[in-house]
């Protein structure tokens, strides 16, 4: 998407030198807009745990990318093929916790064997790596298409007048390659150059909505406000909202969305006052194995840190973390919470539009049916 | 409420010098514990104006301790009734929206008249200012007596396990004389020794529940818990709420609540899960010429500064200002929102609870239907 007026990807090999990866370092985001080159496999590893690129593509992307550094750097290496699973353990270790980072080192090792030279290798590895970065860019851009007959619809309706879009947390191009997935029908809705405006959640305890989406659609030109995530109730009983999107980080085969935590409060609010309310994700994000995510999505309890300090811009301009509760109060932080399927209007995925059910969810992904029978 | 082991209110006339009028400096909190003096009129307006008090009782009575202090000052004045109106004046402005400011400037200046002494005066108004203080704790110590008997309930049900109670931003005695509104009833029946645990509600954007609310608890060794305001939905769909009691700005004679924005959303996923959820309110909060509170609540819009910045404390222990957001962003602060009858299971005020509807609340309230018919 446009940033100061230019067309960026989240992570993408560099015009000038064909051995550097470019990522954006999303620490230092909104306040500070800045490259971060990854040179050689460890400058990968660390990007990925010290949080430099975030959200489980680009992790998954980076990892691929990160490889054929690797493979890069021990061209020359009598023990090639030993430095490569070396770097694959330790772009492994990196997130523990990130499914996507597994599944894509694991596609990228699947595409080479010992039988290469380096050379065969290392061009495998960077082939496979653009094409992932493609594919998850492709994957969000048709997200945006179905998603942006939505607000088209919406728009119709309203003559023309602004579209109010209501999301919550960074479910953006940042996290993923391009376009993003809650946001890829707003961005391509707006690139068609309907009247839309987004309703931003702040999003503690980490305020991606505020640090993140807010400087994304900034950039894009996209009119946007932020606001407390406490707003949007009130938001939406005063008309102020129509058609809510959100992103998703595991579904269950029978609808329901594990989310940032909040998604569900704004969901109940989105029932109460009849206004729909959609998942966008990427088929992958679907879970097939389970069916009741209120039972079975284990909720990641983070550090309680997240809730009893805030990091901010001081008025120096620098990086800083203020307390903001009693040194001996205690806190507690769940990362995600879970929507019910009864609540939400429609996935959004790249295939089409489904009821968030068994039958609408089969209607689009006929291939899992006849895999569970 | 105790602090630090020893029970103080947050207004009363100093031991040592009966002149000087006491309040905690609650700006400061909750990192540092101070007392503010009182000892001229200006000194009132300033701890109105400059929310070193806040709170709508709170506001109240140090305005009616502030007419005292003028008095005091005033005494061998020619012009002492001058002043005393002068002074009423500059309290009303240093909080121009706070009705509960005027009312109570109003109730003081009825007890005086131009043909008194000054020494009757100023003895008028320092008892007017005490039989405020006392009503006003009072009051609030029988919406604890009403509600301690929810949460007694509750205990009984659950054999003794602690009963969990989520309530958002600060309804408590800091706002108050002493006892709170919300918080009156967890500490009635935490004194009496029940078991329970608070569910502590950041309440971004001014995070009264992570200051303040936690606060009180703490210094009063009640069990709490601070979560992001985002978290409430999750812990209520996983059992681990029993009753939510908030506070009210103010009721409609058909017991919609307007109260600190986000409170409509715990309301939601309390209704959802069929959790209790009650709103606790002096009946001088309902206003019973209104009966719809979405449509007829004017909502406060307050400065988007208090969502673009968070105050906090930095690692050196002072108080700094953090921006969250991109500078050209726009944000919206609505200070409340309004929880429509049909989602509150009932109101806790000083005669008792009662359904939130007409009927339930001229049962407790007749005089009010007659003064209507």
């Amino acid at each position: 998407m446009l940033v100061q007026g230019r067309h960026v990807r989240t992570i993408w090999r560099s015009e000038s030198d064909a051995s550097v990866i470019r990522t954006i370092d999303q620490r230092l985001l909104p306040f500070t807009f800045a490259y971060r080159d990854l040179v050689t496999s460890g400058d990968a590893v660390e990007a990925i745990r010290e949080m430099i690129v975030r959200g489980a593509p680009l992790i998954g992307v980076t990892a691929a990318y990160g490889l054929y550094l690797a493979a890069l750097e021990a061209r020359s290496d009598p023990f090639f093929h030993d430095h490569l699973m070396e770097t694959a353990a330790r772009l492994r270790d990196a997130r523990p916790t990130a499914v996507n980072l597994a599944w894509a080192i694991d596609r990228q090792l699947g595409i080479i064997d010992r039988s290469m030279t380096p050379g065969e290798a290392c061009a495998r590895l960077l082939a496979g790596a653009e094409e992932m970065a493609n594919e998850d860019a492709e994957r969000c851009r048709m997200i945006g298409e179905h998603g942006a007959g939505l607000i088209e619809a919406i728009s119709r309706r309203k003559n023309g007048a602004p579209v109010n879009v209501l999301t919550h947390c960074n479910a953006g191009w940042l996290a993923c390659v391009d376009y993003g997935t809650a946001t890829a029908p707003i961005y391509l809705a707006h690139d068609r150059g309907m009247h839309l405006h987004v309703w931003v959640d702040e999003t503690r305890p980490r305020n991606q909505g505020a640090r993140l989406t807010a400087w994304e659609l900034g950039n894009h030109g996209v009119p946007h406000t932020v606001v407390a995530d406490n707003t949007g109730g009130h938001l939406m009983q005063h008309g102020e909202v129509d058609l809510v999107i959100v992103g998703c980080d595991r579904a269950t085969a029978t609808g329901d969305a594990c989310n940032k935590i909040g998604t569900y409060l704004k969901a109940l609010a989105a029932r109460d006052n009849a206004i729909p309310f959609y998942v966008a994700l990427p088929s992958s994000t679907i879970d097939w194995s389970i069916r009741d995510g209120i039972a079975q999505i284990p909720i990641e309890v983070r550090s309680e840190d997240e809730v009893r300090y805030i990091d901010g811009e001081n008025e120096r301009g620098e990086n800083t973390r203020v307390a903001t509760m009693p040194p001996s109060s205690p806190a507690l932080n769940y990362g995600f919470d879970v929507t019910p399927a009864r609540l939400i209007t429609g996935l959004i995925t790249e295939r089409g539009i489904c009821t968030a059910d068994e039958e609408g969810m089969l209607g689009l992904f006929p291939e899992r049916g006849a895999a569970d029978a």
